[in-house]
């Protein structure tokens, strides 16, 4: 099994694969030659037909009365030979100084649509919709699992997963310790609660709301807008309006509604910016965070989001390292950029 | 003048450029028409020779009996058009719910050789320490100005400031405030010290040395090696033997050893990963951290240290956004593969 090992310094788990790449690895690329990315539908394991041949399916949405295992509309699989594997025990134990647990975790890949090179935000708020369901689903399910920390979904800049390419996917990575820039977030808007006894996130979506200057499209529940101090200059948030730590509790007309919201946005994005690889992070509150307590405070605290973040260009080793960044362009003219697209 | 913002959830600082760059800038790729890199030395103004045509020298090192201008080892100045400027005040104030303030601090260029295409640690031990020296006067003089916080100095992956390229550089930044990545680090050694009365990096410099697996080098004064859980594989850290928070109270003799670690180094990493772009980050104490007080315990949870991180691969979305990180390499294989080139 693969390794989580912990940084003492920072507190932060870092994943270390049991069998190292070679240096060729390295200086070829990322991009091994089997994973050379193939952008034909002949290739593709995840187009509509070829259910047989990826491996056993965890979930899907199919029409109902369609028991044909080719009438879906979204299909969740195990992400194989990435990091965790779902079978084994932690193994938590010290290595001198320093800490160590096994990979254990769930990762899978959500096949967002049947067909290949099309992406949900260009076929329709209602494929874009079952996207959002599926989310959902893999959240409960996932949750149940006591050895699970947190679950983060997210769709990657990169189109390709070992030799599937042009295939639309998100990916779902659920690791028995809690990221560090997760935590960071969470801690965050805890220590504001117990400052102003108010969500954080409420209040910047009162804030934006009002100025303006940074939203970027708002619907019926959900608000969209480049945050005041962003690390890159496109990176927008959509927040629901409703305060819920979990998306998890998202109801059938919201998800209508967040299926609009994020496919316009996306698509704004990508137009203004000719057609960027463009990703998302759902930011969601830690498994088996109990909802709702006597006084009903406990997960008043935290409000879950989606960020979107262009990918604009690889930043400096100077900032990732300080966690220092620099904007070439302000969020107020970012959003200004998108606002225009039509 | 640029801005600082702070980003209310992570306390994270960002600088704002007032001018935005229009989304031409990004669709063109990050290097402008007139930033396109030139790799001869024609065009390069940090050459011997043309001193005059630099902004204003802060700072040199110099043969001693040899006034002549271009008689010089290293040369300081300030980097026009970055983030900071050094005039101003700080102008600290609310923007609604959120934080702001003038990008008022230093950055700084240090060109580290009078020739052009040539790397301190190819041209020699000499060489790499004068840029040492010139680091430790920089922090010196730096930290008297006592609206800056924090000085970082560092070598960038990238060879290329506005148009001068293949020619040795570091840079320095000094901020009005302490970057949210050094603080995780200040505060993470303050947490380890509270608990256990040591130091982190006494520590781990002793486990390291004892356990020998993930030692790249060692001298009399120093070691390097690759931390148990870094963020990539072949980061490769150098911590002085004797504790001290600062760096500017590196002896000469120390200097001369570390000029010939930091070096042997860099020259390894990049002969096992044929040549990839090699830089480094000098970790130090913050500016006025009173370095003793009556108990003489002040100073004594930090140490500096120099960090060196090849340029392996772009970070996913994922990982950036989650500061989770998968190694495909295990730190010790790396360093490995590092002690065996010769």
């Amino acid at each position: 099994m693969n390794e989580l090992r912990k940084d003492p310094l920072l507190n932060r788990w870092v994943a270390v694969m049991r069998e190292s790449k070679p240096l060729d690895f390295y200086l070829s690329g990322t991009v091994s030659k089997t994973d050379q990315p193939k952008d034909t539908s002949k290739d593709c394991i995840f187009c509509v037909g070829r259910e047989s041949e990826t491996p056993q399916e965890i979930f899907s949405i199919k029409d109902e009365g369609a028991p044909n295992s080719s009438k879906w509309h979204t299909r969740v699989i195990p992400w194989p030979n990435y990091v965790f594997q779902i079978e084994g025990d932690l193994g938590r134990k010290a290595v001198g100084m320093y800490d160590r647990m096994n990979g254990l975790g769930a990762n899978e890949i959500i096949i967002e649509t049947p067909s290949h090179n099309v992406e949900p935000e260009d076929t329709g708020i209602r494929q874009m919709a079952y996207v959002l369901k599926t989310y959902r689903q893999r959240y409960i399910d996932l949750e149940r699992d006591f050895r699970l920390r947190y679950t983060i979904i997210y769709k990657d800049h990169s189109k390709s997963i070992s030799g599937i390419n042009g295939h639309a996917h998100s990916k779902i990575v659920s690791p028995p310790v809690i990221p560090k820039g997760i935590k960071d977030e969470l801690d965050g808007a805890k220590q504001f609660y117990y400052y102003k006894e108010r969500c954080i996130f409420c209040d910047m979506l009162t804030e934006e709301l009002a100025v303006g200057k940074r939203v970027v499209m708002e619907t019926r529940d959900f608000a969209a807008f480049i945050p005041y101090a962003p690390r890159t200059p496109f990176e927008c948030w959509i927040l629901p309006k409703r305060h819920d730590c979990a998306y998890q509790n998202i109801s059938d007309s919201e998800i209508d509604d967040l299926a609009l919201i994020l496919g316009s946005v996306i698509k704004k994005i990508k137009k203004a910016l000719k057609n960027i690889p463009c990703g998302y992070v759902i930011h969601n509150a830690p498994n088996r965070m109990p909802r709702k307590d006597y006084w009903h405070t406990i997960g008043e605290d935290f409000h879950w989001h989606i960020e979107i973040v262009p990918k604009l260009r690889s930043e400096t080793g100077f900032e990732v390292d300080s966690d220092f960044y620099v904007l070439q362009t302000s969020p107020e003219d970012a959003a200004k950029f998108i606002q225009e697209v039509r």
